[in-house]
């Protein structure tokens, strides 16, 4: 992937625009190694993924805005081009579960993830142990009844110093504020343990246990303003039975979050995702 | 299934229970070819489904209640014995869709669903043909504004004439009353076109859609007072994309709906769907 | 979908493909509703699925080749293009399995499947009614231990005399012979009752029973001269347990069979389907 | 878990044996919390696993087989009873691969995996650190071309001082001697990274990538004289793409693998498994 360009496009659907993109590409040498495309007729909008070897591709990260911006302003595209290198920086927020901080940490060690993982922050110190391991900072930030607003205060502090790119909500149990939202517009995912928007909310797997469903599921999404809210990024579910107690739930969901988690994480990290109207473009 | 008879139970949990059932079948010559049992806790609950087979088994329909008594009343058991002969009477109420009835009546025809269809209803003459090719009655009770709790009373008679078991709601697209619900409790099972809890009510592919959600659901259950919150008996989920317009999902629906359907009518004719705390526990 | 041109390439990979083809469509006016571009990096090869809006577009049956033939020219291309308009004409083999045929044709009566079947064929008489139902030509054609020769020269010549576009076996238990095949080159669509490679050959069901598989799968690939080792175009796969049958899973797998079958039928018919090297590239 | 005891039962089928089953646990005082039964009826073979709770129940370790011996002579039974504690003594053998064995760990820490894992084993050091972090004893035991018996003897010294009472090959490369297999029969679990009988053998995502199948799958059994032929425990599938490369499988098989090995371990480890004619009676 790092030797590979991407240019995310969105703008209102006309003609011509892929022949556009495609013959500006050509135009510079580059290699068009993959194209997807999608029209929302609803709202008249086009999206575009193009991704660009970069080997004999003449324009590179200095030189690319002002070529590209003529085609830009023709089909009045908003746009971001991700150059692979340096890759990502990846924050991650945790509670006391372990599940999906250890999966994204495996991944990151085994080379499936190509990012830097400069920081864990956590409100619990449980979990230090783990980024230790993995030669992590890990930097404990309690919640108290009152202190919440300094606490995200202190957090964003910790993420900016570590010039973070997105961060991971690995299972963190608060529910962040606008103002720290905004910081990382679509740049916050987060794994809620429910098939939303099915029993969005505190204790999904209880819930979902006195509803008495046969399935349960996992969603992960960006987060936004609205709690669990936001734009879908991944789901899927798993089969339950009568017998699955509320702990069984929790156990069953717990394989299913990590993969769905890792599943949007991976997305977001390739630049697969574009956003509009509260939903995901998923060019996977 | 047929050379089967089947023994539900209630009751409050206690020791002892499956050495109670399991020692008169045996005392009356009887074999037992499955047995399935589930304690719900929460609740001090105990359910039991025994499967015995009828040749050697020295009780039938008319000997079978005054034996069994007295270990019923022992343990305080709510309990029913279905004989499997005659087959159960299932009618059949649908709108203008024909896939979930054309699939019903292909498994009936087939030999797969061991039930008499004597009956199908609908509020619209659109499906008629069906009916006739399968050689079943039809009839129509068109709904108007004002005409609902006639209509309902028509439908009624006409399921209690054909001396229906229980009713299927094959994409019936009308609420039934508490008062029409209230003549097959646990007797009418429904589908609806998503993952319940999420999208209840009306147009759950366009909510589905609006949401944005990565797959959708659908989900057999039995009809109570409350619209689309009685005790679920199946649901199933299958993948979608932002390329899925809200037809897509419409047609993928289709699937899925008349699968997780099926699989309801056939737990329900198998007698493997107890009813407790608005769940059910399903013995398959 | 009728009022989209389907464009499909195959060709050695190579640099300005897309900026080619879409620059040629715009230049003729059209609009690329949906561009699809895959590259087989084992073989070099590159493959393209480009759909087009007809309203506006300068080129039609007539015009097309000659226009087009430059481009093609330049980069070696292996191309077709479907209009959508007459929509293919459908010809089905079966035995005495009615649940694909019931399938396909309640698909084909609902508008969801876009195609003309102007002919049934089987070597049995068995599914004749299903046939009148739907107001289809039904011919039986029985296979004796000497006439397979003859019996798949009159098959191919009702064929031929309903101008068939593309043949689906729908259980259709006959081994085609090579010259059979030869007529209708990755235009044969077969349903294999498992996840092949498993399980090739006859009796599937009874093979995955008596492995003591844990799923079973239905698979949909082009015949090829191979014995069900033609390019797979689909495959999905079910639950079983201990407690399955033999017959159990013949039920279960025919529920998989049908929507296995029809998602192929479905690609096929929308010109989603190239292939290469015996696999199928798929662009849904 | 602990504070139950399991009895696995295998006879030639009776009637009256859950009778006899749950009369003795009730005799004795035993709740009886859960009980699954199964008739093989090809072989006529009867299966049956009792949950007893330990509280109040009058046997354990050291007087059950004198009060049962009756019961499992009159009905020819093989048995075992299984206390729950001590907790079961876990062997991993392992390769170079780190996701089975993080997986297991992790599940072991978090204590949903309840088991002692005294051991593990390599051919390689590669992943001896993971079993420093988790506190294990790690033994480097490679093989070379002339050294295999020696180190399968070697093997299963270590594991025999340490007491294992089964062994799980977590992706560990090496076929395995029938003298080893021997010495743990039905008690030595494997993963392997097909949807078996596809693509036995080596390299299955090779292989799969090869015939292009649409979806793959991983197979957890035990291990047998015969090579990828043992009795099927439990499998999944993943869908695929004509995009996947080679790498891709094995990324999106790895999921699948730990998930499957994990279900097959946790299955095993609650005696939930009974083994008949080289199939499973998995009891879940």
């Amino acid at each position: 992937m790092r030797k590979t360009a991407r240019l995310l496009i969105a703008c209102p659907d006309a003609r011509g625009i892929v022949a556009a993109v495609a013959s500006f590409i050509a135009d510079n040498g580059g290699n068009l190694l993959d194209a997807d495309q999608h029209t929302d007729k609803d709202h008249g909008e086009f999206f575009m993924r193009a991704a660009i070897e970069r080997e004999g591709f003449g324009l590179g990260p200095e030189t690319f805005a002002a070529a590209w911006e003529p085609v830009a302003r023709r089909f009045g595209m908003a746009w971001s081009v991700f150059w692979g290198l340096p890759v990502k920086r990846m924050g991650i927020l945790v509670g006391r579960q372990s599940h999906c901080l250890t999966d994204l940490l495996w991944r990151h060690k085994s080379g499936e993830l190509d990012v830097e993982i400069p920081l864990i922050v956590s409100n619990h110190a449980d979990l230090g142990d783990l980024a230790a391991d993995a030669g992590i900072a890990f930097e404990v930030c309690p919640v108290g009844p009152d202190t919440k607003p300094q606490q995200e205060k202190r957090v964003l502090g910790l993420l900016s110093d570590a010039r973070v790119d997105f961060v991971v909500l690995a299972r963190y149990m608060q529910i962040l504020s606008s103002e720290f939202v905004s910081h990382y517009p679509m740049r916050i995912i987060n794994i809620h343990h429910s098939f939303l928007p099915a029993f969005a909310g505190g204790s999904p797997y209880k819930q979902a246990y006195d509803r008495g469903v046969k399935m349960i599921g996992a969603t992960s999404h960006y987060v936004t303003d609205d709690l669990d809210a936001g734009p879908i990024i991944a789901q899927d579910t798993v089969t339950t039975s009568h017998r699955d107690t509320v702990d069984d739930l929790i156990r069953k969901g717990r394989d299913l979050e990590r993969i769905v988690l890792a599943r949007a994480v991976h997305l977001h990290v390739d630049d697969k995702i574009l956003v509009s109207q509260n939903k995901t473009v998923v060019f996977d």
